[in-house]
C-alpha cells in the first residue's frame, strides 16, 4: 500500500530490460549515438512536428532549463502558488535562470485562473524597470493537486502569455497521466494551445530517470545546447537515457503505463468516495487523489502499511475538516496493484 | 577497436543486472532508500573514514559542486591548464559556483607542478580586492593526460594548498584507474594526503552513470544537500544510482575493471612503443595512451573500422613529430579486448 | 509642491560644499584616503561600537550585499510583502545573492508581523531539501508605507530571527528619519535589538549619492570586501562619498534634516487631516503621508504644480474610499518648504 | 609628485562647480531628468550619430554590464592577458555575466595582436559544446601598458571579431587619453572601426564619479535598462552623474583634460629618456609613462614625496634590466603639475 509518490517505485521491467540489452557494445558519446538519434526522431513522431529534444537526469533540470532559456534581465515568471518550481525545487529555477522571480498566481485545485495571471502579469508593465520584466509562464499538467487543465483552460492560459509576448512552459512531470485523462494527442495539450516548451517526464511513470525538455522553437536548440552543458546535465553514456525512452515509446508502453496509474487513482478514489468515514477533498484527474480520512483511521493505515503524505489544507477547505479529520495525498504509479487499492479502501 | 573514449562503452553486465534486479519493488526517494544509506556506507569503508556521500549524474556535477562548495567572493581556483574543469565543461564550474574564476597552472604531461602552483596562488596576496582572492586547488587524476600524480607529488600540491589555507579537490573521473596504477589505498590517494573532496567517477568504469561527490569535511554535507537540490542534481529515484554502486564494489568488481583497462592500455603502448613507425609520446600510467603514429598509418587503422581521436601536440613536443606523424589519442576500458588492441598494434 | 519622492531634491548646500572642498588634492583611492577612515571612525562612534562599513553608491547596492551575505544555498529571505527589495529592485538582491527567494510576509502599514514571520519561516524546515533552507530576515524602517517599527516591534522580528539562527538586515533608506521618529540612539534602533546589518542611507535625505552597508559581524568584512568588488560598487576617488558622509555627519546635520523632513509630514498631515474632503489614510511616522483625496482636487493639484503618485490601495481599506477618492502618497525631505505644505493643504 | 594613479587625484572645479550649481531645485529621477536628457543628446552629438547611453558609478560596471549584455551560455570573451576586465575587476564580469570565461591573448604593451585573437577564437568551435561558445571581444583604449591602438589595428581586431560575429568592446577607462593622442573623432575610434559597446570613463580624467556604457545597437538598450537597474546601478539622483558629464563637455574640457595630461606625460618620458641612470621603457602614447629606474633612485625619489608604483616585468624585458634597477609605472592627470614633473625628472 505504497502511495507516497509514484517516484517510489523502480521501473517497469522493460525499461530495465532495454538498459540491459543496450549495455554491450560501443556508441558514440554525449547524446550522439544513433539510439539517441532514433528516440529524438520517436519524439517528433508523438508531437507530430519538428522538435528539439533535449535529455536531461531530472525534472527539476528540464523545469529549470526552460525557465532559463526564457529568462531576461530582471524576469519575473508566473506559476501556480503551489507549482512545483516554486514550491519544491529548492531555487533550482532561480539558479539556473541567474535569479528570474517566481510570481505565485493563485487558482483552486492546482490551475491558474487565466484572469489572476492577467492581472498578476499587469503588475509589471516594461516602462517600470523597478519591478522587472515579465518573462514566462509556466504551468503544470497534471498539476500538483491531481488536476488536470482541460484543453480550453491552457488555450485561456496561453492567450494571456500570448498577449504579452511571453513563451508558455508545462511542467509535465506526469504529462502521460494528464494525456490518458484527456484523451487527446501530445500536439493537441502542447503546441496547437500556445505551449512553446515541455518537459517531458518519464521518470514518475516507469523509468528509472529519463527526462526531456522539449523545444518546438528550433531557434532555441543552439543556446540550449550549451545552457544544458553548462548545467551538468549533458550525460556522457546519453544512450542510458535514450535506451529508457526507446522502452518508454515501444509498443505505447508509456500511454498504457499512465492510463493504469490513472486507473488505480480512479478505483481509490470511487473507493473512498463510497467509503463510510472517508470521502474525496476533490475530484482526482491523473494519478494523485486528495482524501480526507479520519485521522485514527489513517493512523491504523500505517500501522497495517500504508504509506501516504499529509497534505496541507488549501484555505477553501478550512473548516470544513472536522477535528478528527486530516487530508492525506494518495499516488498511484505504474506498479500500483489493485489489492493494494482495495486493501486501503476496505479500512476507509 | 574503439579507443576513443572510455565513455563509449555501455555498461557491465553486472551493472546492468544490478538496476534489472532493483527494478521493482518501492523504496523511499530522493536518497533516503536503504540501498541509498548501504552504499554510502560502503563508501565510509572504501575511504576507511566518516565521509558524506553525494550521488549526481555526472562528473562535471560533481566537479562543479565540489568547486561551488569551496568557492569565496571573487574567488580563484588553480588546476591544470588542461583539466576537464577548465577545458571541457563548457563553463559548469564557473556557473555553479557563480563565477569563480580558474586559473591555469603550467606543468608537463598534465601534472600541475607545485612550484608553478605557489607563484600562481602568489599572485592573489589577500589584501588585493582587485584581482580576487584563491579559493580552491583541483588536480585531476588520474590526469587528462593519461598520467597519475605519485603520492608524493599530490602531496606536494597538497602542502601549497594547506599553505594558503585552500581546499584541496580531486577530479577523480578515473580515480579507479589512477588508483590500481599507484596500488594504493582510496585513503592513501586522497585524505592522507590532504585532498578534502572527491569526485568519485563510476560512469567511466563499467556503470551507466553512477558519480558521487565525497566530502571528508562532514561540516559541509548541510550545505552540499542544498547546492546539490539547487543544481537539479538530487535524483528522485536514487536507488538507480545506488544500485549501479552497489554492484561496482561488490567483489571489487571497480578495481577489476580498472586494472582490466589498465592493462589493455600497458598492452597497447607496449605494442605501439615495439611497433616500426609508431611510437610513444609519453609514458602511460593509466588507461590513456599517447602514441605518434604515421598518419598514413592512422588513416588505415580508421578505414579499418579504429576509432580515437587526434591530440594537440604539446608545446615540448613541437618539432618532435616528422611532418607526416600524427599525435593520437587511444583510451581503453573495462570493455577493451585484447584481441582488439593486438590488431591495432599489428597495423602501427 | 513636489512630494514624488524624497530624491527628486538635489543635494544640500553643506553636502555639495563639502565635495568642493575636497575636490583639490591628491588622496589614495579604493577606499584607503584619510578622510575614508575618518568617516568610518564617526560611523563606529555614531553606532556606539566597532562596526565595518562599506560605502556603496545605492540603496539596492547596499540591501542586495547584506542579502548575499547572508545567503545560503537554496536560501530564503523574508521581508515584509511591500518591502523595496521585492517590490522595486528588479532581482537585485536575488542577483547578487545567486538567486536567494524573498518569501512576503504580511502585516498592516509596511510592517511584518512577529507572528506571520514565524509561521512563514516554519514552513521552510530545515530537513526539507526541497523548499530551501531560510537565509536571513530583513525589515525596512522606515517602511515603504511611512510607518517605523518602534524598538519593540524590531525586538520582536529579532526574537524571531534569533529562534532561527538568522541574520537580521535593516534597509535604512530612511534610517535618519525613523531615528528621530523614535528619537532614539543608532545603537538603541540596530544593534541592542539584535540587528546585524544595516543599509544607511544618506542620498534620500540630502546627499547626492551616499549609502553604506554596516556590519555589527566583523568577520563578515573579509569576505565584504570582495563582494563589493565584484559587484562594481568599489568607487575609485571613494573620498567622494566620505566627503558627502563628512558633511552629513558635522554638526548633527543628518538629524537635524531628517527632523526637518518629518516635521513638514507631519505640517502635511495634520492639514490633510483639518481639510475638508482630504483626510489620512492612516497615520505617518515619519517623511510620507498617505492621503485619501477627492480625484478631481488632486487633479486640481497636480494642475497647479503639486507632483505625488498614486498609490494601491491595500486590502484592508478596499471599500472604504469613496468612488471619486483616490489613495496617494505624498513624501517630504529635507528640501521641502513650509510654503508649499500650506500652499498644498490649502486646496485639499 | 603624485605619479600612483589618475584616480589620485580628485575632480576638476568645473565638475564640483557644476555638481554644487545643480545641488538646488528639483529634478525626476532615476535617470529621467532634463538634464539627463541633455547629457545623452551630447553622447549623441559627441558620437555623430544616435547612441544608447547608460550611467553607471564605476568602470567595472560599464565593462560588466558590456560583456553581460554580450554574454551567451558557455560564453567566453577576449581581451588582452592584462586587460582590467581580467585582471583587476575580482570576477566583476564573470559575475554581472553569470559566468561568462574571459581567455587571455596574448601581444606586446597590452595590445592584443589580431592574429593571435584569430587562434584563440578558433580553439572554441560552435560544434564542440565542451568548450564554450565565443561570445565577445574587449580590448581597452587606452591600455594598461599606456599604448594606444591605432585605428587600423583597431580595424584589424574588429575584422576579427566581426569574422566571427562577436560584439566587439572597447574599455575606455581612459578614452580621451586614447582619443587626443590619436587625434581623431569619438566615431572616428569607435563605430567606424566596427566598436559595439564602449565604457566610457570620466572618472580618471577630472570627474569624482562619472562613467557611461555607449551602445551603438539601439536595439540592446531594452535590455540593459533592466540588466542595470537589477546591478544596482541605476543612481536615484541620476543628476548627480549627468551635473558631471555637462561639465566635462562642456568647451571641450575632457579633451583639454585629457591632453593636458598626456602632455604631461610626454614632459616626463622626454625628461626620463634623457636622464643619467633612468630609460624609457616603452613608448608613452598617452598618459601612463613606462619607466626603468634605479631602485636607489627610486627609493630617494620616494623620500621625496613621489608616489608611483613598482610594476611587473614583461617576458619580453626580462634580463634586460641591471639588477639593481626596476620596471615603474608613472600616471599622469589633469591634474599632474609641470613642476613636479620636472622636479621628478630632476632626481632620474
Amino acid at each position: 500500500m505504497i502511495f507516497s509518490s509514484d517516484n517510489w517505485a523502480g521501473a517497469h521491467p522493460a525499461i530495465a530490460e532495454s538498459l540491459m540489452a543496450h549495455a554491450g557494445g560501443y556508441a558514440s558519446a554525449y547524446g550522439t549515438s544513433e539510439l539517441d538519434r532514433k528516440v529524438e526522431k520517436k519524439f517528433a513522431d508523438i508531437f507530430e512536428r519538428d522538435v528539439a529534444v533535449f535529455f536531461v537526469g531530472t525534472g527539476t533540470a528540464a523545469n529549470s532549463l526552460a525557465l532559463a532559456t526564457a529568462n531576461r534581465a530582471g524576469g519575473v515568471a508566473f506559476c501556480h502558488r503551489e507549482a512545483h518550481v516554486i514550491a519544491d525545487e529548492c531555487g533550482a529555477p532561480e539558479f539556473f535562470s541567474h535569479g528570474a522571480r517566481l510570481k505565485p498566481v493563485d487558482g483552486p485545485r492546482g490551475k491558474m485562473e487565466a484572469s489572476r495571471l492577467e492581472a498578476e502579469i499587469r503588475r509589471f508593465p516594461l516602462d517600470n524597470v523597478h519591478g522587472g520584466q515579465p518573462s514566462a509562464v509556466s504551468l503544470t499538467q497534471a498539476t500538483e493537486s491531481g488536476t488536470v487543465y482541460s484543453l480550453a483552460e491552457i488555450e485561456a492560459i496561453s492567450a494571456v502569455a500570448k498577449g504579452h509576448r511571453l513563451p508558455l512552459h508545462m511542467d509535465g512531470a506526469r504529462f502521460a497521466n494528464a494525456l490518458v485523462s484527456l484523451d487527446v494527442t501530445p500536439a493537441e495539450m502542447t503546441w496547437k494551445r500556445g505551449v512553446d516548451l515541455v518537459s517531458f517526464g518519464g521518470t514518475k511513470n516507469g523509468c528509472w530517470c529519463a527526462e526531456a525538455l522539449v523545444l518546438f522553437d528550433l531557434s532555441k536548440a543552439h543556446e540550449m545546447h550549451f545552457l544544458r552543458k553548462r548545467s551538468a546535465q549533458l550525460f556522457s553514456k546519453s544512450r542510458f537515457v535514450s535506451a529508457q525512452f526507446d522502452a518508454y515509446f515501444a509498443g505505447d508502453l508509456w500511454l498504457n503505463l499512465a492510463r493504469h496509474a490513472n486507473a488505480m487513482a480512479t478505483r481509490l478514489a470511487e473507493g473512498i468516495a463510497a467509503a463510510k468515514t472517508s470521502r474525496l477533498a476533490w475530484q482526482a484527474d491523473a494519478n494523485e487523489v486528495f482524501a480526507i480520512i479520519n485521522k485514527d483511521v489513517a493512523a491504523k493505515l500505517r500501522q497495517d502499511g500504508a504509506v501516504f503524505y499529509d497534505w496541507p489544507v488549501p484555505h477553501d477547505l478550512e473548516g470544513k475538516l472536522a477535528k478528527n479529520e486530516g487530508l492525506y495525498r494518495l499516488v498511484t504509479s505504474f506498479a500500483t496493484k489493485a489489492e493494494d487499492v482495495d486493501r486501503f479502501v476496505a479500512s476507509c
